[in-house]
């Protein structure tokens, strides 16, 4: 190899970590790309909420019958029983969706195409708030990260 | 390469093969080395439980202050703080430890050095038995599988 060859290539490199460090530095400090996916997929449930878009809120779980979601004693599997539950609860006569947000996230790897988050949810409700801690377990898959399995804890 | 060494390669593959398979027959069937030492830590947290050995069933954890334990709206942070939880719940004054026993265990990688667990928990109590849904997250560390985060929710 000749320097002529290697000199572009340290210039390449360079100007590679300098867009990675700026764009990691725009989002969130010290995010990894991963993480931030994660975050946004979080971020869209909530904005999908909250427009009581319930579709747009079940495309952050893994559209699989595999899908678990545990919340008190009763434990949901597949993402159509996930949503008919959630329509029940939120969307059914007399029922309200109310004001979503999540609060102390903690999104850790656990592998290069898996991750837990640890959270608060909370929702606004005209009848009186709820809310409690979750678990999430994702997975990368081709259509993105999608949350596999889901412990949710409800408390008034 | 010749045939007199790739034979007793193939042979020695073979062999290695046979073995591997008969272990995981006489374990438990399908299983992977990984899911079976982290069965075994489920198992040995049980067995240190019904002898009232709270150190031992709690060797089954990360000890680190970073351990996260959800319970009910409960945050327990560290494994020391764990300790304490299990020590005021079931073995102060007036408390039982009772006899515990995990089913519906569904053991799934998701790294080479990460997994989770899904299950359910029961406690057969003199003053009525409680049980519920749990979710954990475990890593392989130099000591072993280890918990580092219990999401557990009890109910009556």
């Amino acid at each position: 190899m000749t320097s002529s060859i290697r000199l572009p290539t340290i210039v390449a490199a360079l100007a590679i970590t300098a867009t990675v460090s700026v764009r990691a530095q725009q989002d969130s400090p010290q995010e990894t790309p991963a993480k931030r996916e994660i975050r946004a997929v979080l971020d869209k449930q909530v904005e999908a909420w909250n427009r009581k878009d319930l579709i747009s809120f079940m495309r952050g779980y893994w559209n699989s019958p595999n899908l678990t979601f545990y919340s008190g004693v009763t434990k949901t599997c597949g993402w159509q029983a996930t949503l008919d539950r959630y329509r029940k609860r939120y969307q059914s006569e007399g029922r309200e969706m109310g004001a979503l947000d999540f609060s102390e996230l903690q999104i850790e790897m656990l592998g290069p195409k898996s991750a837990f988050v640890r959270g608060k949810w909370h929702l606004k409700m005209t009848t009186g708030d709820v809310g409690g801690l979750f678990t999430l377990i994702l997975r990368q898959f081709p259509a993105g990260w999608k949350i596999i399995h889901d412990h949710t804890q409800s408390s008034p």
